[in-house]
């Protein structure tokens, strides 16, 4: 990784936030593994916060913290497919985990606490997709507190289990305590996913002290409470019950998440397989995705043996990377432009090539990998914007990205003295299942929600090169443009972009991107994150007599009293 | 109406906003009946205004205006059970609606804005209401321009025709003009009811002037222009159409839905068939609702005959005004207590005589009224308790307070001196399905999402008298307490709700209610009206330079760019 001046700090002199980390570089996690069974344990560093002016005391974390948990759940998947189970534990005595550290929250601005909190939902989801489409089952075992985040870590798990000492006890202070929400996927965990009945789920998130022992198990916050004397023995045995019924059975070695190469310059990023460019004074990121330099290897084997470098990987990686980059660090960015360039029908060789071999658990693995990218960039609070010019390869996987836009613009034909290839879009079986979006359709069932039977007419068109009317015809692009038209309209369309507010933008696009049913995992984002956000507002929380500013100064808040 | 102080100002100071009126008072709509089609006029008086500071030009609403579409919509129901198709109009030539006022918006306080939009959405919901349960189809005739909540208002309907003429356009200008999401109804249903692509949606929502003409159609955003010339022709053919369609076969002369009686004191408000105490101190609103004084009558004819006095639409009217009430003149309210007294085995009886009744046009208007009073209940952002108290009849459709509450409190036995009978909850087969929530469930079946054998144990014990341990064990209610612990344990939880800050019970409220699946109803709610408060609270919309603020002055709003 190039280490200058460029990688640590941002154009505008601030620290750079970097989501890339490795086991042996971990401050707060011990990841270790046995046979199937991995531990992950939480043992946060209290003096190694990611920014000044507070310690993250009694295992509380911060983005930090959980950027090591989201790498340790990235090894599992792809360095260790043997692992059936794991179970996250703490280092600490008497204490899982006090949550999201309180004064963080309290002096990180508001965009900060939004990304953040948008960070560790996509973490927690992760867990339970490693689950439920990797077999790999996990189980928490809380042997003291876990309160707010420390117990949200947990509903995202398949077991919480609980030590009875008379003291241990799950708990969502957040309401009583600051006035904010268990928005970590908390209340909808607590509602969806646990099941928990609404007055006891009333009762529990408004009791600071949390709910302990046999009620907490009566009221399904957990699912097992162990005497303490017993409890690092019947963890093993649930840990040994739920390897057996795992269907990840891939006792095959994994291959090493290498490093990713990039190189930080003033104005972009240069990965292997992608780059982006900031043109700060427009406010605009463009991302071009490189397409595969040579045909997919000759077989599952020959994919292993390339390991992080067989390129749908590695682009997936570096993708997620550049988003969360933009997302967190890139705040000014007002839209994000994709483009492309390469050769279409290579990329629908390599989704040919990961559908023909769908039983190996490394082509599972990434398909998930860009399922969660993909699901990624849907939430991310920036206008999308698909470019798709002559030279461009969105095809398949890769297409998705198109579909993910806000609006997509293609160029009919060439550009004068141009030799490239006219522009295509191809779709391919990947396209019609194996992304859903987190409201769970498909991006092209979300899009043409009004007529299924155009999904039909696109499918009907698998492996064929769209030239940029028919791509119009079939509804899979916004707007077909000739080479006289292109450069003004799409200005136009990115200065106006940048004209309007951000706010209202992101509140728009939260709500037009996801037509259709809702999930927990959607639920999450629009109806818990939206009100959350609302709260990171209100003074009640975030004023200097809020809740959030004035916790542990020994003053009480002050509230407006007026119910909204 | 008792026309005292207390009747038009608040124990503050302040004017009441009253949500009664009738026909007769309307200053911005016309009403007229023509057989089987109705016709609604909108015809804002400008100078009618529920506020100073602003006047209601081009066809601009306000709550007052809404107020009497609200009204219009009951009227329609109850008054004119023959009326099978509603056109809504403009008499303002070349402008349906300009939407809502801008002026008013950037001047009303934040609990104001969110409370309009939560009651021009439910009136919206009525109108899709009216036409998927009473039959009563519509149809939005726009002759010029619709904008921002003027389209929203049409998007509520079930066929938007436009004049072709040249100008004439719908349109959502809220981004764009004034940095705010088209939050009443709009993206949602522009997304999710129309099942406009999604970049068709974003080119629409952006382009303050709107889309009109073919575009329109082939956009799904209307559907049918028609010529100017032959306007009028073709959307009364159309009516006829709808007409012929409806299954609105009541060709019975309706009731009169007579003034509301109520006395308004400083300390709280008595109907005929509930009152309202409000502790102010405490900040509770205390809702006693008084069972039925008779057994039913004997045949539909004699509850004709009854009118507005037959005790469920007596009722039910009565709690929607208080609910209304509470929600926007008493926004110091933190918690409302429902009590009950009565005779539960009167209650079930009525409710047996309105399912015996099920097929005549009032017993069915009746249960919808109740559903669309139950949601009103949901959807406000005050908690809800129920105290279950000896002398109480919260049975069958009383009941569904008990399910609404946040929590219950049921006292088992009697009080020492007391002997009114002991409490009991009793349960009717209203209770399984006819007051579905807004996200689409029963109250009991969301509940009991954990387990679904729960509801089939609570349906066994339909008409039985449940007393509060039994109720406790069927998990109707959530705490079942005797006399020596009753006062203390209902006044602590009282004053604890009462410490919390508002906002957070707020949106903790709104995401344990709604556990399960959404709806489009319940995404408007949930994703679109949380984004929409959030917006609501960023200084790009509302700051002093914000463009809420500034629209209309010349100068153009400056925003914080960062994308949050």
């Amino acid at each position: 990784m190039a280490d200058t001046d460029h990688a640590r700090r941002l154009a505008n002199g601030k620290p750079r936030i970097d989501f890339q980390t490795e086991p042996a570089r971990y401050r707060h996690w011990q990841l270790s593994i046995d046979g199937e069974v991995a531990s992950l344990v939480m043992d946060v560093d209290e003096k190694a916060a990611l920014f000044e002016g507070y310690d993250l005391k009694l295992n509380s974390y911060d983005l930090g913290v959980d950027i090591e948990l989201a790498d340790a759940l990235e090894r599992l998947r792809f360095e260790h497919p043997q692992v059936r189970v794991l179970v996250l534990r703490s280092a600490k005595p008497r204490v899982f985990s006090a949550g999201a550290n309180i004064r963080m929250l309290a002096g990180a601005s508001h965009a900060h606490k939004v990304n953040f909190c948008k960070f560790t939902n996509e973490t927690r989801n992760g867990i339970e997709d490693l689950s439920e489409n990797s077999g790999l089952k996990s189980i928490c075992a809380i042997n003291g507190t876990a309160a707010g985040g420390g117990y949200e870590l947990a509903l995202a798990t398949d077991r919480i289990m609980l030590v009875d000492d008379g003291s241990a006890a799950v708990s969502l202070p957040e309401l009583p305590l600051l006035a904010v929400l268990p928005g970590t996927g908390g209340l909808t965990r607590v509602a969806d996913k646990r099941k928990v009945r609404r007055d006891h789920a009333d009762a529990f998130c408004t009791t600071e002290e949390g709910v302990k022992g046999k009620r907490a198990v009566d009221w399904r916050l957990v699912d097992e409470v162990v005497p303490g004397s017993k409890f690092d023995e019947i963890v093993a045995a649930r840990a040994r019950e739920l390897a057996a019924q795992s269907p990840r059975k891939d006792a095959a070695d994994g291959i090493r998440l290498t490093p990713l190469t990039r190189n930080f310059t003033p104005d972009g990023v240069d990965y292997g397989a992608l780059t982006v460019e900031f043109a700060r004074n427009e406010r605009i990121a463009t991302i071009t995705v490189k397409g595969p330099a040579a045909p997919p290897p000759a077989s599952a084997a020959a994919m292993l043996a390339l390991g992080a470098e067989f390129w749908p990987l590695k682009l997936a990686r570096e993708l997620d990377d550049a988003i969360l980059h933009i997302r967190l660090n890139e705040l000014e960015i007002a839209a994000i432009v994709f483009k492309s360039s390469g050769d279409p029908a290579q990329v629908l060789a390599y989704d040919q090539f990961l559908d023909a071999n769908k039983a190996h658990w490394l082509a599972r693995e990434i398909r998930l990998l860009w399922k969660r990218v993909l699901k990624r960039i849907d939430l991310t609070s920036r206008s999308l914007v698909a470019l798709i010019e002559p030279g461009s390869c969105f095809a398949g996987t890769l297409a998705e990205l198109v579909f993910a836009a806000d609006r997509s613009y293609m160029l009919i034909g060439n550009r004068e003295g141009d030799n490239k290839p006219p522009a295509a879009v191809a779709l391919g079986d990947v396209n019609f299942g194996a992304y859903p979006m987190s409201h769970g359709l498909t991006r092209l069932a979300c899009r043409f929600l009004a007529n299924p039977a155009d999904v039909d007419a696109a499918k009907a068109e698998r492996g064929n090169m769209l030239a940029a009317e028919r791509a119009q015809d079939l509804g899979l692009v916004t707007f077909a443009l000739d080479d006289i038209d292109w450069d003004d309209e799409v200005r136009v369309f990115l200065e106006e972009r940048a004209s309007f507010s951000p706010d209202a933008l992101t509140g728009m696009e939260a709500n037009l991107r996801f037509a259709g049913p809702e999930t927990m995992e959607s639920k999450i984002f629009a109806r818990l994150t939206a009100w959350q956000n609302w709260i990171f507002q209100r003074p009640n929380a975030i004023g200097e007599e809020g809740a959030l500013k004035r916790y542990g100064t020994g003053q009480k808040p002050v509230f407006d009293t007026k119910r909204v």
